[in-house]
Protein backbone atom coordinates (compact mmCIF):
# COMPACT_ATOMS: atom_id res chain seq x y z
CA UNK A 1 0.00 0.00 0.00
CA UNK A 2 2.70 2.16 1.15
CA UNK A 3 4.64 1.17 -2.11
CA UNK A 4 1.51 2.15 -4.07
CA UNK A 5 1.52 5.31 -2.56
CA UNK A 6 5.06 6.49 -2.85
CA UNK A 7 4.90 5.96 -6.81
CA UNK A 8 1.74 7.78 -6.77
CA UNK A 9 3.20 10.93 -5.08
CA UNK A 10 6.15 10.62 -7.65
CA UNK A 11 3.45 10.61 -10.77
CA UNK A 12 2.35 13.36 -9.96
CA UNK A 13 5.60 15.36 -8.56
CA UNK A 14 6.81 14.53 -12.47
CA UNK A 15 3.52 15.49 -13.68
CA UNK A 16 4.05 19.06 -11.90
CA UNK A 17 7.83 19.27 -12.90
CA UNK A 18 6.49 18.74 -16.47
CA UNK A 19 3.65 21.79 -15.97
CA UNK A 20 6.27 24.25 -14.85
CA UNK A 21 8.60 23.11 -17.27
CA UNK A 22 6.26 24.14 -20.48
CA UNK A 23 5.24 27.08 -18.51
CA UNK A 24 8.95 28.96 -18.10
CA UNK A 25 9.07 26.92 -22.23
CA UNK A 26 6.12 29.31 -22.87
CA UNK A 27 7.38 32.41 -21.53
CA UNK A 28 10.66 32.50 -22.91
CA UNK A 29 9.49 30.45 -26.27
CA UNK A 30 13.02 29.63 -26.92
CA UNK A 31 13.80 26.24 -28.28
CA UNK A 32 16.27 24.01 -27.38
CA UNK A 33 16.70 26.43 -23.81
CA UNK A 34 17.17 23.90 -20.94
CA UNK A 35 14.70 25.14 -18.44
CA UNK A 36 15.64 24.39 -14.74
CA UNK A 37 13.09 24.43 -11.84
CA UNK A 38 14.48 25.39 -8.49
CA UNK A 39 12.43 24.80 -5.32
CA UNK A 40 12.92 27.28 -2.66
CA UNK A 41 15.32 26.10 0.62
CA UNK A 42 15.09 28.15 3.46
CA UNK A 43 18.28 29.97 4.10
CA UNK A 44 19.67 28.75 7.56
CA UNK A 45 22.63 30.68 8.18
CA UNK A 46 23.67 34.48 8.16
CA UNK A 47 27.14 34.36 9.02
CA UNK A 48 28.37 38.13 8.40
CA UNK A 49 31.64 37.84 10.35
CA UNK A 50 32.85 34.78 8.12
CA UNK A 51 32.02 37.17 5.08
CA UNK A 52 33.32 40.27 5.96
CA UNK A 53 36.69 38.31 6.72
CA UNK A 54 36.43 36.45 3.04
CA UNK A 55 35.46 39.54 1.43
CA UNK A 56 38.29 41.63 2.91
CA UNK A 57 40.85 38.70 1.75
CA UNK A 58 39.07 38.84 -1.77
CA UNK A 59 39.66 42.46 -1.93
CA UNK A 60 43.40 41.67 -1.21
CA UNK A 61 43.95 39.48 -3.35
CA UNK A 62 44.41 36.60 -1.11
CA UNK A 63 41.96 33.57 -0.89
CA UNK A 64 40.18 33.91 2.56
CA UNK A 65 41.20 32.67 5.92
CA UNK A 66 38.89 30.00 7.52
CA UNK A 67 37.10 30.97 10.70
CA UNK A 68 36.92 27.68 11.75
CA UNK A 69 40.63 26.60 12.32
CA UNK A 70 42.07 30.40 12.84
CA UNK A 71 45.34 28.96 14.70
CA UNK A 72 46.41 26.69 11.74
CA UNK A 73 45.79 27.98 8.39
CA UNK A 74 46.14 26.55 4.50
CA UNK A 75 45.88 29.41 2.36
CA UNK A 76 45.17 27.44 -0.26
CA UNK A 77 42.13 26.63 1.11
CA UNK A 78 38.51 28.75 0.90
CA UNK A 79 35.83 27.47 3.21
CA UNK A 80 32.41 26.10 1.74
CA UNK A 81 31.16 28.66 -0.41
CA UNK A 82 27.01 27.85 -0.17
CA UNK A 83 24.98 30.70 0.68
CA UNK A 84 22.69 28.03 2.57
CA UNK A 85 24.41 26.75 5.58
CA UNK A 86 27.60 27.51 7.90
CA UNK A 87 29.06 24.17 6.67
CA UNK A 88 32.80 24.16 8.56
CA UNK A 89 33.93 22.41 5.38
CA UNK A 90 36.79 23.86 3.50
CA UNK A 91 39.04 22.60 0.55
CA UNK A 92 40.77 23.58 -2.50
CA UNK A 93 38.85 26.07 -4.83
CA UNK A 94 38.82 23.16 -7.33
CA UNK A 95 36.85 21.00 -5.24
CA UNK A 96 34.15 23.58 -4.27
CA UNK A 97 31.70 22.31 -7.05
CA UNK A 98 31.97 18.89 -5.86
CA UNK A 99 31.56 19.90 -2.36
CA UNK A 100 28.16 21.83 -3.47
CA UNK A 101 26.80 18.75 -5.26
CA UNK A 102 27.20 16.04 -2.54
CA UNK A 103 26.70 17.77 0.35
CA UNK A 104 24.42 20.45 0.08
CA UNK A 105 22.75 18.74 -3.06
CA UNK A 106 22.66 21.71 -5.32
CA UNK A 107 22.17 20.96 -8.98
CA UNK A 108 23.95 21.98 -12.02
CA UNK A 109 23.54 22.57 -15.47
CA UNK A 110 25.39 22.63 -18.88
CA UNK A 111 25.00 25.45 -21.41
CA UNK A 112 25.41 29.14 -22.17
CA UNK A 113 21.88 30.03 -22.15
CA UNK A 114 19.17 28.58 -19.55
CA UNK A 115 16.17 29.21 -18.00
CA UNK A 116 16.39 29.32 -13.80
CA UNK A 117 12.01 28.65 -12.82
CA UNK A 118 12.01 29.56 -9.01
CA UNK A 119 8.98 27.92 -7.61
CA UNK A 120 6.87 29.04 -4.75
CA UNK A 121 7.97 32.66 -4.40
CA UNK A 122 4.94 33.26 -1.70
CA UNK A 123 7.05 31.62 0.60
CA UNK A 124 8.03 34.09 4.00
CA UNK A 125 11.82 35.52 3.72
CA UNK A 126 14.21 34.94 4.25
CA UNK A 127 14.27 32.00 1.74
CA UNK A 128 17.34 31.02 -1.58
CA UNK A 129 16.86 29.61 -4.88
CA UNK A 130 20.00 28.32 -5.74
CA UNK A 131 21.66 26.33 -8.98
CA UNK A 132 25.24 25.84 -10.23
CA UNK A 133 25.41 26.65 -14.10
CA UNK A 134 28.27 25.45 -16.18
CA UNK A 135 29.81 27.09 -18.62
CA UNK A 136 32.23 28.37 -21.13
CA UNK A 137 34.42 25.96 -19.00
CA UNK A 138 33.85 27.55 -15.95
CA UNK A 139 31.17 26.60 -12.81
CA UNK A 140 28.67 29.76 -11.62
CA UNK A 141 26.59 30.01 -8.87
CA UNK A 142 22.97 31.63 -9.01
CA UNK A 143 21.32 32.82 -6.32
CA UNK A 144 17.87 34.21 -5.96
CA UNK A 145 17.00 35.49 -2.57
CA UNK A 146 14.46 36.51 -0.78
CA UNK A 147 15.05 38.98 2.01
CA UNK A 148 13.62 41.34 4.46
CA UNK A 149 16.04 44.66 3.95
CA UNK A 150 13.44 47.01 5.08
CA UNK A 151 11.17 45.20 7.96
CA UNK A 152 7.52 43.90 6.48
CA UNK A 153 8.97 44.89 2.85
CA UNK A 154 10.87 41.58 1.55
CA UNK A 155 12.40 42.13 -1.87
CA UNK A 156 13.75 39.28 -4.12
CA UNK A 157 17.93 39.75 -5.17
CA UNK A 158 19.55 37.85 -8.23
CA UNK A 159 23.14 37.57 -8.76
CA UNK A 160 25.40 35.02 -10.12
CA UNK A 161 28.76 34.49 -8.84
CA UNK A 162 32.09 32.72 -10.62
CA UNK A 163 33.37 29.46 -8.55
CA UNK A 164 36.95 30.87 -9.35
CA UNK A 165 38.65 34.18 -8.24
CA UNK A 166 37.94 37.76 -8.72
CA UNK A 167 40.49 38.34 -11.95
CA UNK A 168 38.55 35.11 -13.30
CA UNK A 169 35.33 36.45 -13.03
CA UNK A 170 36.15 39.68 -14.62
CA UNK A 171 36.68 37.78 -17.99
CA UNK A 172 32.80 37.19 -17.51
CA UNK A 173 29.49 38.93 -18.31
CA UNK A 174 26.48 37.68 -17.27
CA UNK A 175 22.50 38.42 -17.92
CA UNK A 176 19.47 38.04 -16.31
CA UNK A 177 16.17 38.62 -17.85
CA UNK A 178 12.67 38.67 -16.68
CA UNK A 179 9.76 38.47 -19.75
CA UNK A 180 5.71 38.45 -19.14
CA UNK A 181 3.20 40.72 -19.54
CA UNK A 182 4.52 43.02 -21.94
CA UNK A 183 7.24 43.72 -19.51
CA UNK A 184 11.39 42.94 -19.70
CA UNK A 185 13.88 43.35 -17.22
CA UNK A 186 17.29 42.95 -17.67
CA UNK A 187 20.51 43.16 -15.38
CA UNK A 188 24.00 42.45 -17.35
CA UNK A 189 27.70 42.98 -15.00
CA UNK A 190 30.17 41.41 -14.29
CA UNK A 191 29.84 38.08 -11.86
CA UNK A 192 31.51 38.52 -8.59
CA UNK A 193 33.92 35.54 -7.38
CA UNK A 194 32.21 33.26 -4.73
CA UNK A 195 35.32 34.29 -2.56
CA UNK A 196 33.37 37.72 -2.65
CA UNK A 197 30.51 36.06 -0.68
CA UNK A 198 27.09 36.44 -1.64
CA UNK A 199 25.36 37.92 1.43
CA UNK A 200 27.82 41.55 1.16
CA UNK A 201 26.92 41.46 -3.00
CA UNK A 202 23.33 41.20 -1.76
CA UNK A 203 23.63 43.71 1.05
CA UNK A 204 25.23 45.89 -1.31
CA UNK A 205 22.20 45.67 -3.41
CA UNK A 206 24.53 45.37 -6.31
CA UNK A 207 22.75 42.77 -8.24
CA UNK A 208 19.56 42.39 -9.73
CA UNK A 209 16.46 43.69 -7.32
CA UNK A 210 12.78 43.04 -7.77
CA UNK A 211 10.27 45.31 -5.26
CA UNK A 212 7.63 42.34 -4.48
CA UNK A 213 5.20 44.07 -6.56
CA UNK A 214 7.48 43.94 -9.96
CA UNK A 215 8.20 39.94 -8.60
CA UNK A 216 4.53 39.43 -9.13
CA UNK A 217 3.87 41.29 -12.31
CA UNK A 218 6.97 38.83 -13.08
CA UNK A 219 5.58 35.28 -11.92
CA UNK A 220 3.14 32.73 -13.61
CA UNK A 221 1.08 30.96 -10.99
CA UNK A 222 4.23 31.51 -8.06
CA UNK A 223 6.87 30.64 -10.27
CA UNK A 224 9.36 33.04 -11.28
CA UNK A 225 11.33 32.40 -14.87
CA UNK A 226 14.68 34.09 -15.19
CA UNK A 227 16.85 33.87 -18.40
CA UNK A 228 20.33 33.49 -17.99
CA UNK A 229 23.66 34.32 -20.11
CA UNK A 230 27.02 34.05 -19.71
CA UNK A 231 29.05 35.13 -22.14
CA UNK A 232 33.27 36.73 -22.82
CA UNK A 233 33.79 40.15 -21.58
CA UNK A 234 36.24 41.19 -24.09
CA UNK A 235 36.31 44.99 -22.98
CA UNK A 236 36.37 44.98 -19.65
CA UNK A 237 38.92 46.90 -18.82
CA UNK A 238 38.41 49.36 -21.28
CA UNK A 239 36.05 51.31 -19.05
CA UNK A 240 38.06 50.52 -15.62
CA UNK A 241 41.43 52.50 -17.01
CA UNK A 242 39.15 55.63 -18.48
CA UNK B 1 28.03 95.75 -12.73
CA UNK B 2 25.11 93.58 -12.21
CA UNK B 3 25.10 93.26 -16.11
CA UNK B 4 28.85 91.58 -15.85
CA UNK B 5 27.79 89.21 -13.02
CA UNK B 6 24.60 88.09 -14.46
CA UNK B 7 27.09 87.20 -17.85
CA UNK B 8 29.48 85.37 -15.45
CA UNK B 9 26.76 83.58 -14.18
CA UNK B 10 25.27 82.46 -17.73
CA UNK B 11 28.90 81.38 -18.98
CA UNK B 12 29.35 79.62 -16.40
CA UNK B 13 25.62 77.64 -16.51
CA UNK B 14 27.00 77.08 -19.96
CA UNK B 15 30.04 75.70 -18.80
CA UNK B 16 28.27 73.05 -16.53
CA UNK B 17 25.99 72.36 -19.06
CA UNK B 18 28.43 71.56 -21.81
CA UNK B 19 30.20 69.20 -18.73
CA UNK B 20 27.01 67.37 -17.68
CA UNK B 21 26.41 67.29 -21.65
CA UNK B 22 29.43 65.51 -22.32
CA UNK B 23 29.23 62.93 -19.36
CA UNK B 24 26.39 61.68 -21.02
CA UNK B 25 27.58 61.10 -24.23
CA UNK B 26 30.94 59.63 -22.34
CA UNK B 27 28.40 57.23 -20.71
CA UNK B 28 26.23 56.13 -23.62
CA UNK B 29 28.82 56.76 -26.88
CA UNK B 30 26.05 56.96 -29.05
CA UNK B 31 26.87 59.63 -32.04
CA UNK B 32 24.09 61.88 -32.61
CA UNK B 33 21.76 61.02 -29.34
CA UNK B 34 20.29 64.09 -27.66
CA UNK B 35 21.33 64.48 -24.36
CA UNK B 36 18.79 66.60 -21.97
CA UNK B 37 19.93 68.14 -18.86
CA UNK B 38 17.16 67.76 -16.38
CA UNK B 39 16.93 69.18 -12.93
CA UNK B 40 15.02 68.23 -10.28
CA UNK B 41 11.72 70.12 -8.74
CA UNK B 42 10.21 69.65 -5.28
CA UNK B 43 6.83 67.85 -5.53
CA UNK B 44 4.48 69.81 -3.98
CA UNK B 45 1.18 67.86 -4.74
CA UNK B 46 0.13 63.90 -3.55
CA UNK B 47 -3.41 64.27 -3.99
CA UNK B 48 -4.43 60.47 -4.20
CA UNK B 49 -8.00 60.58 -4.37
CA UNK B 50 -7.85 62.90 -7.46
CA UNK B 51 -5.63 60.13 -9.06
CA UNK B 52 -7.78 57.20 -7.86
CA UNK B 53 -10.52 58.60 -10.02
CA UNK B 54 -8.63 59.34 -12.84
CA UNK B 55 -7.20 56.02 -13.21
CA UNK B 56 -10.95 54.24 -12.07
CA UNK B 57 -12.31 56.29 -15.37
CA UNK B 58 -9.29 55.19 -17.89
CA UNK B 59 -9.97 51.67 -16.36
CA UNK B 60 -14.07 51.98 -18.00
CA UNK B 61 -12.13 53.97 -20.95
CA UNK B 62 -14.07 57.38 -19.92
CA UNK B 63 -11.83 60.25 -19.63
CA UNK B 64 -11.51 61.52 -16.36
CA UNK B 65 -13.91 63.80 -14.57
CA UNK B 66 -12.69 66.63 -12.95
CA UNK B 67 -12.51 66.86 -9.01
CA UNK B 68 -12.69 70.92 -9.44
CA UNK B 69 -15.98 71.09 -10.85
CA UNK B 70 -17.95 67.48 -9.78
CA UNK B 71 -21.65 69.25 -10.37
CA UNK B 72 -21.19 70.29 -14.05
CA UNK B 73 -18.39 68.23 -16.27
CA UNK B 74 -17.48 67.94 -19.71
CA UNK B 75 -16.32 64.40 -20.27
CA UNK B 76 -13.97 65.84 -23.18
CA UNK B 77 -11.93 67.66 -20.40
CA UNK B 78 -9.08 66.14 -18.74
CA UNK B 79 -7.32 67.58 -15.57
CA UNK B 80 -3.77 69.05 -15.67
CA UNK B 81 -1.58 65.82 -16.14
CA UNK B 82 1.64 67.65 -14.13
CA UNK B 83 2.75 65.25 -11.25
CA UNK B 84 3.96 68.25 -9.94
CA UNK B 85 1.57 70.08 -8.81
CA UNK B 86 -1.93 70.17 -7.80
CA UNK B 87 -3.21 72.56 -10.83
CA UNK B 88 -7.14 73.65 -11.11
CA UNK B 89 -6.38 73.63 -15.16
CA UNK B 90 -8.65 71.41 -17.05
CA UNK B 91 -8.76 71.06 -20.98
CA UNK B 92 -8.95 68.53 -23.98
CA UNK B 93 -6.45 65.83 -24.51
CA UNK B 94 -4.89 67.74 -27.10
CA UNK B 95 -3.84 70.92 -25.65
CA UNK B 96 -2.21 69.36 -22.84
CA UNK B 97 1.10 69.41 -24.16
CA UNK B 98 1.08 72.75 -24.48
CA UNK B 99 -0.84 73.59 -20.88
CA UNK B 100 2.23 71.79 -19.36
CA UNK B 101 5.41 73.72 -21.73
CA UNK B 102 3.82 76.80 -21.28
CA UNK B 103 2.31 76.94 -17.19
CA UNK B 104 4.64 74.08 -16.26
CA UNK B 105 7.64 74.43 -18.45
CA UNK B 106 8.62 71.45 -18.61
CA UNK B 107 11.13 70.52 -21.81
CA UNK B 108 10.13 69.08 -24.78
CA UNK B 109 12.69 67.06 -26.94
CA UNK B 110 12.29 65.51 -30.19
CA UNK B 111 14.17 62.12 -31.61
CA UNK B 112 13.70 58.57 -31.25
CA UNK B 113 16.29 57.81 -28.54
CA UNK B 114 17.33 60.58 -26.17
CA UNK B 115 19.43 60.57 -22.89
CA UNK B 116 17.71 62.13 -20.41
CA UNK B 117 20.53 62.72 -17.81
CA UNK B 118 18.51 63.98 -14.64
CA UNK B 119 21.05 66.46 -11.61
CA UNK B 120 21.41 66.21 -7.98
CA UNK B 121 20.24 62.83 -7.17
CA UNK B 122 21.47 63.55 -3.59
CA UNK B 123 18.23 66.20 -2.58
CA UNK B 124 16.06 64.51 -0.57
CA UNK B 125 12.89 62.70 -1.70
CA UNK B 126 10.29 63.71 -2.74
CA UNK B 127 11.80 65.14 -5.75
CA UNK B 128 10.54 64.87 -9.49
CA UNK B 129 12.77 65.01 -13.11
CA UNK B 130 10.00 65.55 -15.59
CA UNK B 131 10.59 65.73 -19.71
CA UNK B 132 8.08 65.45 -22.40
CA UNK B 133 9.33 63.31 -25.36
CA UNK B 134 8.06 64.03 -28.72
CA UNK B 135 8.19 60.74 -31.01
CA UNK B 136 6.66 58.92 -33.64
CA UNK B 137 3.52 61.41 -33.89
CA UNK B 138 3.36 61.59 -30.15
CA UNK B 139 4.28 63.19 -26.83
CA UNK B 140 5.49 61.47 -24.06
CA UNK B 141 6.13 62.25 -20.48
CA UNK B 142 8.94 60.81 -18.29
CA UNK B 143 9.07 61.05 -14.39
CA UNK B 144 12.16 59.96 -13.05
CA UNK B 145 11.26 60.38 -8.66
CA UNK B 146 12.64 59.99 -5.71
CA UNK B 147 10.25 58.59 -2.81
CA UNK B 148 10.11 57.69 0.63
CA UNK B 149 7.94 54.19 0.11
CA UNK B 150 9.51 52.73 3.11
CA UNK B 151 10.40 55.32 5.72
CA UNK B 152 14.16 56.55 5.47
CA UNK B 153 14.75 54.03 2.46
CA UNK B 154 14.10 56.55 -0.49
CA UNK B 155 14.10 54.80 -3.62
CA UNK B 156 13.97 55.84 -7.30
CA UNK B 157 10.80 55.41 -9.68
CA UNK B 158 11.00 56.06 -13.75
CA UNK B 159 8.09 55.53 -16.32
CA UNK B 160 7.26 57.15 -19.21
CA UNK B 161 3.21 57.93 -19.89
CA UNK B 162 2.20 58.63 -22.83
CA UNK B 163 0.12 61.38 -23.60
CA UNK B 164 -2.73 60.58 -25.26
CA UNK B 165 -5.79 57.77 -24.68
CA UNK B 166 -5.01 54.21 -22.87
CA UNK B 167 -5.94 51.99 -26.42
CA UNK B 168 -3.39 54.83 -27.89
CA UNK B 169 -0.07 54.17 -25.43
CA UNK B 170 -1.21 50.08 -26.29
CA UNK B 171 0.74 50.62 -29.95
CA UNK B 172 3.78 51.79 -28.23
CA UNK B 173 6.90 50.12 -26.14
CA UNK B 174 9.14 52.52 -24.28
CA UNK B 175 12.74 51.20 -23.00
CA UNK B 176 15.20 52.99 -19.91
CA UNK B 177 18.37 51.86 -20.09
CA UNK B 178 21.65 52.56 -17.79
CA UNK B 179 24.81 51.74 -18.25
CA UNK B 180 27.71 52.32 -15.83
CA UNK B 181 30.52 50.80 -14.41
CA UNK B 182 30.25 47.16 -16.02
CA UNK B 183 26.73 47.33 -15.45
CA UNK B 184 23.89 47.45 -17.37
CA UNK B 185 19.64 47.70 -16.78
CA UNK B 186 16.87 47.54 -18.57
CA UNK B 187 13.45 48.34 -18.35
CA UNK B 188 11.13 47.82 -21.74
CA UNK B 189 7.15 47.90 -21.27
CA UNK B 190 3.81 49.74 -22.96
CA UNK B 191 3.68 53.53 -21.71
CA UNK B 192 0.84 53.81 -19.74
CA UNK B 193 -1.88 56.67 -20.69
CA UNK B 194 -1.35 60.37 -18.34
CA UNK B 195 -5.19 59.73 -17.41
CA UNK B 196 -4.15 56.83 -15.61
CA UNK B 197 -2.22 58.70 -13.48
CA UNK B 198 1.51 58.50 -12.30
CA UNK B 199 1.00 58.23 -9.00
CA UNK B 200 -0.85 55.30 -9.13
CA UNK B 201 1.71 53.86 -11.41
CA UNK B 202 4.79 54.18 -8.99
CA UNK B 203 3.12 53.35 -5.82
CA UNK B 204 1.95 50.15 -7.60
CA UNK B 205 5.75 49.32 -8.49
CA UNK B 206 4.94 48.89 -11.93
CA UNK B 207 8.15 51.00 -13.55
CA UNK B 208 12.07 51.05 -13.33
CA UNK B 209 12.58 50.52 -9.78
CA UNK B 210 16.11 51.55 -8.35
CA UNK B 211 17.46 51.29 -4.71
CA UNK B 212 19.58 54.10 -3.34
CA UNK B 213 23.04 52.15 -3.78
CA UNK B 214 22.28 50.68 -7.65
CA UNK B 215 21.35 54.86 -8.54
CA UNK B 216 24.76 55.52 -7.12
CA UNK B 217 26.56 52.40 -9.18
CA UNK B 218 24.89 54.33 -12.29
CA UNK B 219 25.71 57.94 -11.14
CA UNK B 220 28.12 60.05 -12.18
CA UNK B 221 28.79 62.45 -9.85
CA UNK B 222 25.32 63.43 -8.82
CA UNK B 223 23.75 62.62 -12.39
CA UNK B 224 21.91 59.98 -13.59
CA UNK B 225 21.89 59.15 -17.41
CA UNK B 226 19.14 57.18 -18.72
CA UNK B 227 19.12 56.34 -22.49
CA UNK B 228 14.88 56.20 -23.68
CA UNK B 229 14.09 55.17 -26.86
CA UNK B 230 10.30 54.53 -27.89
CA UNK B 231 9.16 51.82 -30.69
CA UNK B 232 6.23 51.03 -31.97
CA UNK B 233 4.70 47.53 -30.15
CA UNK B 234 3.40 45.10 -33.55
CA UNK B 235 2.74 42.25 -31.37
CA UNK B 236 1.80 44.14 -28.79
CA UNK B 237 -1.60 41.73 -27.57
CA UNK B 238 -0.19 38.17 -28.59
CA UNK B 239 0.49 37.39 -25.13
CA UNK B 240 -2.69 38.90 -23.59
CA UNK B 241 -4.54 36.98 -26.10
CA UNK B 242 -3.02 33.17 -25.22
Amino acid sequence: MLFFTQCFGAVLDLIHLRFQHYKAKRVFSAAGQLVCVVNPTHSLKYAPTRCAAAQASAEQGILPPCHHHEAVHDPQLVPCTCPLFSCPWEGHLEVVVSHLRQTHRINILQGAEIVFLATDMHLPAPTDWIIMHSCLGHQFLLVLRKQEKYEGHPQFFATMMLIGTPTQADNFTYRLELNRNQRRLKWEATPRSVLECVDSVISDGDCLVLNTSLAQLFSDNGSLAIGIAITTSKVHNAEAEM
